[in-house]
């Protein structure tokens, strides 16, 4: 028997992903499914953007540069501005998604067994990335308790060793729903800088920010050298499919490693950066659209999972999600019985169990990350849904 | 100063894209270049497929399964009928290119330090990525001599040690537009089958054999859990830029391996597959056409250089490559030079220097890859070009 790599076994399936044969079964059976498992908005794709897909003239879909198409580069710079960050097109790297930009970045900042700090719980694949390139995640934990916030500089301090490349955030946090401040920021800024590591933020959900203004880590001065964020239109732009992400950074010497990576794929996906160069044309209304509609949904989700007792849960800033902790033994042994055995009015939810987001073992058991990406009606069914589980679980 | 990884030093850059920056400013000079230094195809992308994309209708461009859409799939299942191969959609990973096909099966075949045993020359970002993912690559020396032919089993049987994982073939080969006969696929299949390898073969350019038919190696019995294919819409439907490969196996444990890192990306571009699912429906005639096409530009191509002096060379029998060995002292410089230096009738040609597809240090120096992708009108003129730049070259 000829069998895989062993390193194969040890990258665990997704905690968003891994349930989903069991909701094959439960939808082969007639059963409708509240999809709150996923970062998948239900919100249209911009419309111009899709036009100018199909108008597209081209009769040869060729290679394109590595580094993303020139025009692309351009706008995304120039969508920067309004988040006081000085870029150039030469400073953006497009990719294909988001997921590309974090493979990039760990090879271009890490070698083998280097180590970066992450706060937990973080989103799930950047283990699996680290894994695929042999950097050590070195986690610090974040607690429901504290609304997930970011712990003291010096909790950072003291996890940097000889092999420390990076600090590595999501902001706004996937899966909390928390967001930094600039003076966080800034201290973190301070500790980059004094021990000569990089500071890499995925902003991916930086439009979708309710409560406080967002601080982009491009808008600080003095630190082009260490600072990397990692972009992509999935989420703003509802376009997870067109797999079109970035990744921007000062440091050239950097950019230069990282496109030794890029030229080995070749290229970025033409027709979903022809998706891309449209969105940034009509993106204010956009956006503001957007993110009205995830506001209200927080409100909605909120208020739903206050009236269910026994669960804990705290009002997200930013993004569009939220850890609970509900009354069960087992967090996925629940989402895995609602998809098996329970159904309410014809229905279930489902949820990602929160504990493949954290990296120290037994974390997050009783907790589930909540995506609030369908509109507020459903939003509402699912948690007269949830609510009516948790009285029935036998767990 | 902060550094990037080490790692990223060791990757060099593509022997195809490496002398671009000297292209553009070239260009920008006014010089025009005839460009046969990369497998861009100049025939057009099935209009068919191009008119799906335009008519899409979906409002939300959301993310698709990590395997690829079920639809193509099972198209790409039953295409391979053709090649005796008795494919189901299980089968089929569909990927971001061949280039993420490489990746996963090199991840999911050998852990760090496995070795590889590879024909050379071979396609220069086989290094890349057996680089990223810790692989050591065994190459076994093919020479122009004898036309690149496959080494002799015993060849192989020679290099296979404790940490061999694969044999990996590319079938027809690029750079050198040979291909291998069912007869030695059979004697390598003995090998792999003895010392428990896996058969890695990359078959992009399998449509295009002008001299014999083609033989897959996924229509050999008995070996299924060794072999593993690589595929792309990349030049058979010349869709470069769309970003669509396969990755086909019936080693489940393999693709279970496999699974997981496509999870890890999510999904593959969903306009690249949108536009792939129109590919097949009139494939035979476009394949046709393209394959007479290029089989008039091989025999233009190979009568050019023919007529120049001292040219070695031999007639590919596929894909559309051919590498010849030209009177320089160094091809490298000689491409280079090509593009500062010389000029006739307001043109030069680009080639891509032969030495980046040899593993082993100082093989290829005098040696060129020619890409015959362009019609046989420029043919002829970049052919008229090579020749008086080699009766001017200084070196």
């Amino acid at each position: 028997m000829l069998l895989p790599s062993e390193r194969a076994k040890d990258i665990g399936a997704s905690p968003i992903r891994s349930l989903l044969p069991h909701a094959y079964e439960a939808k082969k059976n007639g059963k409708h499914i509240f999809h709150l498992n996923i970062g998948q908005p239900d919100i249209a794709t911009p419309t111009n953007a899709l036009e100018r897909v199909a108008n597209l003239k081209e009769s040869i879909v060729s290679y394109g540069p590595s580094e993303g198409l020139p025009a692309l580069r351009t706008k995304v710079a120039e969508y920067y501005d309004k988040f006081d960050a000085d870029i150039d097109q030469e400073n953006v790297y497009v990719t294909t998604g988001a997921s590309e930009a974090i493979l990039f970045t760990l090879l271009a900042t890490c070698d083998n067994h280097d180590e970066v700090i992450i706060p937990e719980p973080f989103y799930a694949n950047y283990l699996g990335f680290a894994h695929l390139t042999n950097v050590n995640i070195v986690p610090i934990t974040t607690d429901l308790e504290s609304k997930f916030s970011l712990p003291a500089p010096s909790e950072f301090e003291k996890l940097v060793t000889s092999k420390t490349k990076a600090i590595f955030l999501c902001n706004p946090t996937n899966p909390t729903g928390q967001m930094y401040t600039a003076a966080q920021l800034e201290e973190l800024m301070a500790i980059v800088k004094k021990y000569n590591l990089y500071l890499i933020v995925d902003e991916v959900y930086r439009e979708f920010c309710y409560d406080h203004a967002f601080t982009s880590v491009l808008s600080f001065k003095g630190v082009d050298e260490h600072v990397v964020v990692i972009d992509s239109i999935s989420k703003v732009f509802s376009s997870c499919g067109a797999r079109v992400g970035y990744l921007i950074s000062k440091n050239e010497s950097f950019l230069q490693a990282v496109n030794k990576y890029a030229q080995l794929r070749l290229c970025p996906p033409y027709f979903g950066q022809q998706l891309a160069l449209a969105c940034y044309d009509e993106a204010d209304k956009y956006i503001a659209e957007a993110k009205e509609e995830y506001m209200l949904r927080r409100e909605e989700l909120y208020a739903q999972l206050n009236s269910i007792p026994n669960v804990k849960c705290y009002k997200p800033m930013a993004a569009f999600y939220n850890i609970a902790e509900l009354p069960v033994d087992d967090a996925e042994k629940f989402c895995k019985w609602l998809l098996t055995d329970f159904e309410y009015k014809g229905s279930t939810v489902m949820l990602a169990p929160a504990n493949g987001f954290y990296f120290t073992k037994n974390l997050g058991k009783q907790q589930v990350r909540i995506a609030y990406i369908l509109n507020r009606e459903d939003l509402k069914s699912a948690m007269e849904c949830l609510k009516v589980a948790l009285e029935q679980y036998p767990g």
